[in-house]
């Protein structure tokens, strides 16, 4: 591994991945109307009209990621300093795909109230806010309470961002298959990811869902199971021909992990339906390598990882995502946005295929196919 | 007044005056070691050694502009959305003179307590807080809570940004006229400014400082006197052989308005000591215009404005400042850190004459002599 391909070297070298600049050079002239005394003028015009803050600053390109570290990648709960450099580049990818104004903002307290209250003092300088590897089941009631009391976008990544990509990407791999939204879907994990996934499927039409946390398989009846998953268990009707006490991905078309690596083997995937779909995106290890899935017999694999087909990526949603809601000033995510950002995802491949369900997050489409998608929302057109 | 010096219509063009961006120009090839999964390690290295954020990051270089909004200009409690023209005017000044990334927070509160919370909670992000236009005396306490809890410095612009260049200003005010640390001072304002000015110069060696609020001279028996001016009050030796019970100024050699305009005449003037030093702080409009001063036989006059001499200028000082803090990893502004910036900044200027008592703000020695003088400091130099 060369220096460049270091991650320690490179980050040592950058020394933060992100800049802030002006975007006015200044002079003798103009420093007296981008600051002191100009400046006063525009200050009272947001001061009759707070909504002018829209036109004359940049809020309306400006998104908070705000973390407390307690969930980040694979790592766990490393804390608000250990997070930065994961925030940084998802600044760094807000800016490079949509030109969005992304601010790190890494939280020294994992106390709900006080995120909450955080944010909400915060949020004047924002137009959205993008929550960022919060572990469950706080974050379900952090983005709640936020969302309720803001008039700005308040989205949590790891849930919905997820769900979002998952869904386009499974459009494509019922299309692949010949399947339709009556598939039985596995989902393993049922923290944040899965629950948000469960919840997206559903509304999507997929309502036969078995979901396992580290214990088994969930039922009304399970042990530990708590408000959120009862809830999402209500949503589906796996239970009415497809009996909950069995393994997991016994029967199952689909197979969505969200949860850690090598749980399941060859062996685990030839008990599923035929023709099966794997979705296993736990990183950096999968739930199942993609060799051995196929050899299990699933048609259409998709990892979480750059370096297999299918990569499952947050980064082909949140850029496209914020920049149409800033852009059309929505204050709330609703889950017909979420579809309606899911298929037009989905509909950026051109002939969906086992090892192409979704676009490259290089694809420069992507941005302005989420736009008009959530643009159209926004008319009521979906 | 054309589009291009208008501006309500020059913001409205820029839509924001700062611009946050990536580093790196992603690529297939370094999206994986700027994100995940490469940055994984990066995180899991600062999650061994906190201390690695500062190599591994952007907070040496980071800086948040705090303000709630309530003292904002000449404006006063206009709230954290209109205070944003100002904070970004200001960010946009640390990235283009010091090459600081700056983030303006505009808190909706104005509650001590929530806003030491807030910015303790996101302080993992930054290795810098500048308060920002917050009103007396809240602003004294938020700013002592803060230094004292947090590990990274925090400055009260208004305060002490103010009260440096002042001095900066006065040490070569005093070469001009040939007066001494024994000169006479009446301070016109009492509030965040007025008494930090007094409390600079008293570290200085100028002790003898009058200083009035509305309602006039205060004494350690005025009537609504708080704990900050007692506090700053006895600090000064006026009583002693210069009556506080008179008029602010006479027999003043100096007078510093930091209160509101038009308070003073030249007759005012021409009752202050031989060859008066008059700085009229108050912006837009000073306590006496500079040609009023004139007529009253002031010697030296400085403005806060751009279109006289002598600009009283917070911009000469704090991004400087900041540069000197971050890099050498200095946690706290000490009084000894105030001086030495002061006599770095008064040292910029070759002669001092009448008109010229402060470089030029785009004098480019001023961030490298003040950086010089903040390392003299950390070297115990001063």
């Amino acid at each position: 591994m060369t220096s460049a391909e270091d991650p320690i070297e490179l980050h040592r070298h950058l020394r933060g991945k992100i800049t802030v600049t002006s975007k006015v050079t200044l002079t003798e002239e103009n420093l007296g109307i981008v600051y002191t005394p100009g400046v006063g003028d525009v200050s009272q015009a947001i001061a009759r009209d707070p909504s002018m803050a829209r036109e004359l600053t940049g809020t309306q390109n400006t998104v908070a990621i705000v973390t407390d570290g307690t969930a980040v990648l694979g790592l766990g709960d490393i804390g608000p300093r250990a997070a930065l450099p994961v925030m940084e580049g998802k600044a760094a990818i807000f800016s490079e795909f949509a030109g969005i104004n992304a601010v790190p903002i890494c939280l020294d307290t994992t106390d709900s109230d006080a995120i909450v209250d955080t944010v909400r003092y915060l949020a004047p300088s924002f137009g959205g806010i993008n929550l960022e590897d919060i572990s469950a089941p706080r974050c379900f009631e952090i983005e709640r309470r936020l969302t309720a009391e803001l008039d700005i976008p308040v989205f949590h990544d790891d849930q919905h961002g997820t769900a979002i990509v998952v869904l386009a990407g499974l459009i494509n791999a019922l299309d692949v298959t010949g399947k339709g939204t009556d598939v039985k879907v596995a989902i393993s994990g049922a923290g944040a990811a899965g629950l948000a996934i469960a919840r997206l499927l559903v509304a999507y039409g997929m309502t036969r869902i078995r979901i396992s946390d580290s214990k088994g398989v969930l039922t009304p009846g399970s042990e530990s199971i708590n408000d959120n998953q009862r809830e999402v268990l209500a949503l589906s009707t796996a239970g009415d021909d497809w009996p909950l006490g069995e393994t997991l991905i016994d029967g199952a078309d689909v197979l969505i992990g969200v949860s850690r690596a090598g749980l399941f083997t060859a062996a685990d995937v030839k008990r599923m339906a035929p023709d099966p779909i794997v979705f296993a995106l736990a990183n950096p290890v999968p739930e199942i390598m993609p060799d051995e899935a196929r050899a299990g017999g699933a048609v259409v694999i998709a990892t979480g990882r750059s370096d297999f087909p299918n990569q499952i990526n947050n980064a082909l949603v949140f850029p496209g995502l914020f920049r149409g809601l800033l852009d059309s000033g929505t204050p709330q995510v609703t889950t017909a946005i979420k579809l309606a950002v899911a298929r037009a995802l989905a509909a950026l491949v051109d002939s969906p295929g086992p090892e192409c369900i979704v676009p490259s997050i290089f694809d420069a489409r992507i941005v302005s196919g989420i736009v008009k998608a959530i643009d159209a929302c926004e008319d009521e057109q979906c």
